[in-house]
């Protein structure tokens, strides 16, 4: 009964790549600790940049600095 | 001072749900616990069929073959 | 498919009592929105008394206080 | 390696004031146990005020009841 | 800059399988998002199977009713 | 009612540090955000090193591979 939870950026995500990371995560746990799929959840947060920080700055001011 | 957060799917869930959900969770940690309600924080979070995944595979895509 | 985290100071919290919060939770989740007991999943959280703040102070800090 | 969330309630929080969160508790965590700036993130989630719940009711009807 | 949290019950889980659940993840957000390991963290929660709800009982109970 | 969570890695954090990090955020809500000290739940999750993972492998391995 694993719950996962991914948290990333909000910066354009696709709902393939979402796919791909609840499949591989889910495959994961399969293979590592034998949870059957049916019972893993995982659950997706994207943040915006503005709330999320690092270095204590947020990744937009961050972004603007690095680029 | 518990806090409760609970996630659900975001498909319609409304107001009034929502207090029905807050009300019924701080009442149970009262009955059970004997926690002050002025002291229960409640959040809930709904989250897109896109971001939650069950079985390997998006909720969305799940609710498309299932139908 | 719900999950629920009750996050509560850890001071005594009986298997009996879990088991209630547990139940009494996912029955909310079925009588409100109609979700299916199966496929709630709930997650206590005991925290210790040091690791829990509330008005800048922590519990162990506070329940000397107070008493 | 510290990760931090910080919720509030979604009620006019400006990109200013979030950038004052993440760079005063990223000060804290190495004023108080050393941990380097450039390995703490702060991720910040805004909550609307209907699905936040305190005292058995949501910070909604709290906030039109005690104006 | 991700963030993964994993919970799983805490039913002897090893120090390589938690080395192996961390590197798989790591690995899966480099393959799928281009995220580089070095900015991704992983946090893996073992839950005692009396904290851990599914179906209205706790794992405990149904591990024995099952068994 | 803000609600903050610390985690860290699990390496003799004493009360008195705890303390000072819950004081802290509390203070900090305050001043950037006007919200009463009151109302301000901080939790402190002090994780293994062994359950967290940056750079695809345990804190465990890289402490001892770093020092």
């Amino acid at each position: 009964m694993p719950y996962v939870n991914i948290k990333v950026t909000k910066e354009g995500v696709t709902a393939e790549q979402k796919e791909k990371l609840i499949r591989g995560v889910t495959q994961l746990l399969f293979d590592v600790l034998g949870k059957k799929p049916q019972t893993t959840y995982v659950v997706i947060d994207e943040v915006e940049t503005d709330n999320w920080g690092v270095g204590g700055e947020t990744v937009t001011v961050r972004r603007k600095r690095v680029s």
